[in-house]
C-alpha cells in the first residue's frame, strides 16, 4: 500500500532532470521541511567518504535539518578539496533559494567516482526545483535517486501517538550494495513525529541494525551511503525524548519501514534472480551468527549454486569452515527451506537434494543453519550471482 | 622447460583411470618414493577439513612418508567417520599392495564433497596403479589430479648442492582458489635432495608465503587444500639441517618452483581473461599491505571491471576504503602498469584513463597502489571476474 496521495505534514518534496545524467531522466531532488526538523544521520563506514558525506556528517551533529538536496549520476567521490568546496556551493545555492540556514542544508550524491559535479547544471536546475516543490512531490524525488534501480523503493506508514497521527515515508536508492561507479544506497526518511535528536538517532541506529546492516549483494560498501531521517514535529504530540512505550510505538514502525525498504534493495540487486534469507541459528554469540551469515552471504561459489538452481550445501559448509567462526562441522545441519538437506555435517541423501532442487527453482527461499553450538542466531537477506551481475558491472561506464 | 625425460632420483609415478571421475579421464595416481623421504606438509585453514587431510595433519608430524595416493572426482569431505574409514582403508590397500608401512602412505581427495568414495573402483584402481609406477610417469600423476584445469601444471628444477646435483619435480592441480565441489588446490613436490623434516617444513612454510599464499581467485578456501613435499635424499649430499648456505640454494628454487606452480593455479582461474598483479607499496606494516592487496584482489567490482576492461579506479579506492586498513584517501596513488591513474587521490584525467584502458586490454597487467603511509608492501596475484566464472560454478554439478 503505497498511496500517491500520502501526505507528511510540513514535508514538501521535488525531482527534476537538470542534465546531470545522460539520459535525461530526473537526476536532481530536494526535500524541504518547512519547519527545522529534528534530523538523524547514519553514513558510510568506508574510509575513502564521498565529499557531501563528509559534510553532512560534521551538520548532523547540530541534530538540524531543513532540506536534503540530491543528485544522481555523480558522486562527488575522490574529488577532494574542490568537491567538498562545491558541495558547500550547492547547499548555498539551496539555502539562498529557500531563504534558510547553509548549515540545516544537508547535500547528497551518488553517480560516477572521481569526476567533479557539473556545477552550472546543478545551478540552473535549483530555481525549478524549489518552484517545483509540493506535498505529493515524493515520487518525482525518488525517481530522481534512482540510478541503476529497476523500479523505485518507497514505503510509507501511519501509527498513533498520544492519540495524534504520526506519519512515516521513506525511500531508498540501491541496486547494489555498492555502485561505486553510481555509488549505492542512499535514503532518506521523513516524519511529522516530534522526536529530540538524539532519541532520534538511538532509533534510526537500531532500525538500521534490523534493516540495512542485513542486507548484502556484494559484500562492498560504497563512499556514499548516506541514511537521513527527518522529524519536524508537525504532528504536534508531546516530544518523545526518552525510549518508552510511545517511543517504542514509533521505533516498530520506523523498523519495518526500513526493513521493507532494505529488502527492496536485495530485490532489485544487480542482476539478481533470486531473493535469499540466510538463517543461522545456534551461534555461540551474536558476533559468530553475524559472521557465519555473512561469510555464505559473501560467498561466490554459494551465489553461482543459488543462481545455477543447483542444492550445492557442500558450497554452504565450505565457506562456514572458513568464515573464522567457531563451529564443529559434525553438528551442523542445514535446510532449503523446511527441507533438511545436511545433517550433523552430512548430506541426507539424494532424494533431499532433490527436493532441496525444487526449492532452489523458487524466486525466494531461506537457507537455514543450525550450528548447534549455543543460542544466537542472525539473519541476513542477499540475492544470487548471476550473470547480469557481471554484464551490468563489467560494462557500466562504457 | 619442462623435458617430459626428467626424473627425480628414487621417485615413481602413476596415473591411471579408475572410473571415479564419469568422463573416463585418469582420476587416480601414485608418487612413491624407493625408500623413505622426509616430508613437510601444509593444508587448508578451512575448519571443515576432508578425511584424507585430518589424517595426513597426523600422519605428517612423524615426518616420514613414502607414497601418496590421490584421486580426483570426489573430495572424501563432508563424509564424517565412514569418510574417515575410507580414507585409512584407501592408504592400506597401496601399503599393503607396496609392501609398506600404512602410516607412511599419504592419501589425498579432490572433487564433489559430500559423497561416500567408490571403494571398489579404487580398489580395483590399486594394482594397475602399482604395475603402471615408472620415474617418468609423472605427467600420468598430473592428469589424474586435475579437475576443471585446463591444462597440467608443472615445474622442474635443478640445483647444486655441496657439489651434487640435485632436482626438483612440483605438480599442482587449482582451476579456482577453491572448488568446493571439485575441491581446490593439492600440490605434490618431490626432491632427491636430503633435508631433514624440521627443515624441509620451514623451507615449504616460506616458500608457500612467497606462492600458494599470495594467489586468489574468489577468496574462498577449500576442505581439501593440500602442499606436501618429500625428499628422498637420494643426491646423496651431506643432510642440511638448518639454514646455511646449502639451504638457501634450495630454498631459492624451492620458491622459485613453488611461485610458478601457483601463478599457474591463476592463469588458469575458472573463466579468467585477465592474470593481474596487485602491488601495495608504502603501507604501514606487512599486515597492512597483505589485508590492502587482498581488498583489492578480492572485489567484485574491481574484478568485473578488469574482465571489462574499464579503467574504473574508483572501485579500487572504494575496495581499499573498507579493507579495514589505516589509509588517507588523499594520499594514495595508484598505476596501471607504469601508466599513472590517481595521484593524491584524485584522478588524472581523462587521457590518462585512456591510456590506462589499453593497459586493461591487455591478458596480463599490474596494479600498483602506492598508499604513502610507510615501507611494508605485498604483492598478490589474482584473475578477473569474468561471465565463463559465473557459468562455471552455476552449472558445475548439473
Amino acid at each position: 500500500m503505497k498511496p500517491l496521495d500520502f501526505k507528511v505534514n510540513g514535508f514538501l518534496f521535488s525531482g527534476i532532470s537538470a542534465g546531470i545524467k545522460k539520459d535525461g531522466k530526473r537526476d536532481l531532488g530536494l526535500i524541504y521541511s518547512e519547519i527545522p526538523a529534528q534530523v538523524a544521520g547514519l553514513f558510510t563506514t568506508n574510509t575513502v567518504k564521498a565529499a557531501p558525506v563528509q559534510l553532512d556528517r560534521e551538520r548532523v551533529k547540530k541534530g538540524l535539518c531543513r532540506a536534503i538536496i540530491v543528485n544522481s549520476g555523480n558522486a562527488n567521490a575522490c574529488t577532494g578539496s574542490p568537491g567538498l568546496r562545491d558541495a558547500r556551493k550547492v547547499s548555498s545555492l539551496v539555502a539562498k533559494r529557500l531563504g534558510i540556514d547553509e548549515q540545516l542544508v544537508f547535500p547528497s550524491s551518488t553517480g560516477v567516482i572521481g569526476s567533479r559535479l557539473p556545477m552550472n547544471r546543478i545551478e540552473e536546475g535549483i530555481p525549478r526545483l524549489v518552484d517545483q516543490l509540493s506535498p505529493g512531490g515524493w515520487m518525482n524525488t525518488v525517481e530522481a535517486i534512482m540510478t541503476t534501480d529497476t523500479f523505485p523503493k518507497v514505503e510509507v506508514a501511519t501509527c498513533r501517538i498520544k492519540g495524534r497521527e504520526v506519519k512515516l515515508c521513506g525511500m531508498v536508492k540501491g541496486a547494489g550494495m555498492i555502485r561505486p561507479n553510481l555509488a549505492t544506497m542512499l535514503s532518506f526518511l521523513v516524519t511529522d513525529a516530534r522526536i529530540e535528536a538524539p532519541l532520534l538517532q538511538r532509533m534510526l541506529k537500531k532500525a538500521a541494525e534490523m534493516s540495512y546492516n542485513r542486507i548484502t549483494i556484494d559484500g562492498e560498501t560504497s563512499t556514499n551511503d548516506t541514511l537521513l531521517l527527518l522529524a519536524n514535529g508537525r504532528a504536534d504530540h508531546a516530544t518523545l525524548n526518552r525510549m518508552d512505550r510511545d517511543a517504542e510505538v514509533f521505533q516498530s514502525m520506523l523498523s519495518k519501514v526500513c526493513q521493507g525498504l532494505a529488502q527492496s534493495v536485495v530485490k532489485d540487486g544487480e542482476g539478481a534472480t533470486k531473493f535469499v534469507e540466510i538463517l543461522i541459528r545456534g551461534a555461540q554469540n551474536d558476533e559468530d551468527a553475524r559472521e557465519a551469515a555473512y561469510a555464505v552471504a559473501h560467498s561466490p561459489l554459494v551465489k553461482t549454486a543459488f543462481f545455477g538452481e543447483d542444492a550445492n550445501w557442500g558450497r554452504i559448509l565450505c565457506a562456514l569452515g572458513h568464515s573464522g567462526v567457531s563451529i564443529d562441522p559434525n553438528r551442523i545441519d542445514v535446510f532449503f527451506d523446511r527441507a533438511p538437506v545436511v545433517k550433523r555435517g552430512m548430506g541426507v541423501g539424494i532424494q533431499a537434494e532433490k527436493k532441496a532442487s525444487r526449492i532452489l527453482k523458487k524466486r525466494s527461499f531461506k537457507v537455514t543453519v543450525d550450528l548447534h553450538r549455543g543460542k544466537s542466531q542472525c539473519s541476513v537477506f542477499t540475492t544470487d550471482l548471476s550473470l547480469d551481475y557481471v554484464k551490468i558491472n563489467a560494462s557500466y561506464r562504457s
